[in-house]
């Protein structure tokens, strides 16, 4: 999974039944240090997120399909989670990492 | 998903007999402020797409079977639904991202 | 999927039966402008394909597999099918893309 | 697989109930020479692994889910062993790489 | 699948029952010239391969669980084969590439 930033959504003329009545969120997955990771990808809505969350993203597919419960969904990204704390340990002394 | 372009089609001697009658679309995914991100794939068509149209693009082989409504076929890559308007919300202060 | 360029072929000695009777092709990856996208990589053959044919290219394990009719194949790319002819459509306006 | 070490856990509110119980590892990738490979990502232990430890990290879903013995988990990556030793063998002659 | 070349192999405590018995190989990916593609990666051994054997490695999760015979196992890159020979058809003009 990547972390990631609710930063948008999208409103498409969805063909796929599966879709409907689920929020298309664009999210922008991001590194450790806060700064973007690639640019922005969609994924399905399973968690609630909101506008400015630090999401779980997941991003492969049979995974994704999964975290709405529907396993016939063309779903290959989704956000499953809110983060409310990430703990970096520093206690780890840098020549571990 | 990707938001991607579609730019052209391809016409190939299909050898597996799920693609029959489906149009293969060349799409190019873009970033969010519309530049090329990457170059070009090509996609099995689920959502009547025309040349010209920014789509949804599942990019894991699994979800894009499902898409079409064959699970026993050679598709990795679908559109599945033409968008509409994509929402990037102006109000999450910049810090957020 | 991905467009191609068939290279030449390996040969290996294959723990796998399912594997057997089939060629191992390695195909270079090409951009639209046919340069070469990324290296070449080995993809068992389930087009007829010959050395110099410009084919499509599956990269995902599922759809690979069935596209030659073995899920229990240990294949995660194939080649399935020829192309005989890429539209590029040069209606679609510059900023459209 | 890749080689990665521990650096930390992500603590979030879970809207699957698949991951209750379950740490969410932070896991930074490696190279062979310890240096980071890419960003952190998160991954669910199955392997009861702590700050610090090398890891085996796998990254795709299927994989993942059945690490923990939930194959209807949006899980797709799990830390899914503690590295204890990696032999470079010395022996295999530099032209042989 | 890619070509690579076996350079180690990796021992670790395995929580998943799955993986006794089987030999974890550090295999180092390479691009045609045999210079690195990237850097090394763990995959299972299913083909019997020893240091400095040139194989194919399939890197795909479901189709790496299926050389191995086992398809409930965390396995996302295998070994499936060794290679004997690669043939680079010198018989294509540099313009068909």
């Amino acid at each position: 999974m990547l972390i990631a930033r609710v930063i948008g959504d999208v409103v498409a003329t969805q063909k796929h039944a599966s879709h409907e009545g689920r929020k298309a969120l664009l999210v922008q997955p991001l590194n450790l240090d806060g700064s973007d990771r690639g640019d922005a990808v969609v994924a399905l809505d399973s968690a609630d997120a909101g506008i400015g969350d630090r999401v779980l993203l997941v991003t492969e597919g049979f995974s994704a399909m999964t975290s709405v419960g529907r396993p016939e969904s063309p779903i290959d990204m989704a956000v499953i989670g809110v983060i409310d704390r990430i703990d970096l340990l520093p206690s780890s002394p840098p020549h571990l990492r």
